[in-house]
């Protein structure tokens, strides 16, 4: 089964962000191993520097890393379960999603991660942006195994 | 103040999806005249035509109507802001924001429609993609008043 480990820096504050997570989380059991991290959001000089340090210690290596990021690629959800597919058949075992903090993510991160992935050309609050990666893996994992899921 | 209608085919079930839909709206209090309506989800034959005829009864009139659609057009944030802040300088006080049912929307609708906006090549829940076109009229009004906004 897929490992998936989605490294989010920041904590869910609002009540409704974490009850839709644990949602999505309860409905990935049986389709994937899906863990979400939750980095401490750094405040001062090197902010993104240290959380890129915490990011890059929270990987699952050896894995393939996906950094959500407004210059990644644009997929729809067909093509993001596509993509997913084509790792678990080339014996990846191990995805990461990386979604940054408030300030967004370290030049680094974007350029050591395997891909790049947009959701869309807006600006979405980060908290809601884990809310939608989560909605996505589901929906790519429901589309690999041919399963009907609403709209 | 710009009166914005958001009208919705389907009832939230979920209390998070209701609750960060609430929260939103709070937000929008002071920047505009904001509501949302929802319309019942219809079944059967001509599901779409029935859901058009209860979209069309619903539209603030006069006004400028988008349909969130995927053939839709994809917006940043700021090219959003900028988009609902030509309109109000041309005078248009109503604007109408349409999400369909879980099966999208009648052609008619998207037709008539003065535009039509893609938030993502990606599929969302159309109960998600509530949410997210309520932070991107919100967002989209702070950035028109130049007021930060967390990210």
């Amino acid at each position: 089964m897929l490992n998936i480990r989605l490294i989010c820096v920041g904590k869910l504050k609002e009540k409704f962000y974490k009850d839709v997570c644990e949602e999505f989380k309860k409905r990935l059991q049986g389709l994937c191993k899906m863990e979400v991290i939750e980095l401490k959001e750094e405040v001062g000089p090197q902010k993104l520097e240290k959380e890129a340090d915490a990011i890059e210690a929270s990987l699952l290596t050896p894995g393939v890393t996906c950094a959500l990021c407004i210059e990644g690629k644009m997929l729809s959800s067909e093509e993001l379960s596509a993509k997913i597919g084509r790792y678990a058949l080339e014996g990846v075992s191990r995805l990461n999603f990386i979604i940054g903090s408030s300030e967004g993510m370290s030049e680094r991160i974007k350029r050591n991660a395997d891909w790049r992935l947009s959701m869309s050309p807006m600006t979405f609050p980060h908290h809601l942006a884990r809310v939608m990666v989560l909605e996505q893996i589901y929906r790519a994992l429901m589309i690999a195994e041919n399963r009907s899921y609403h709209k």
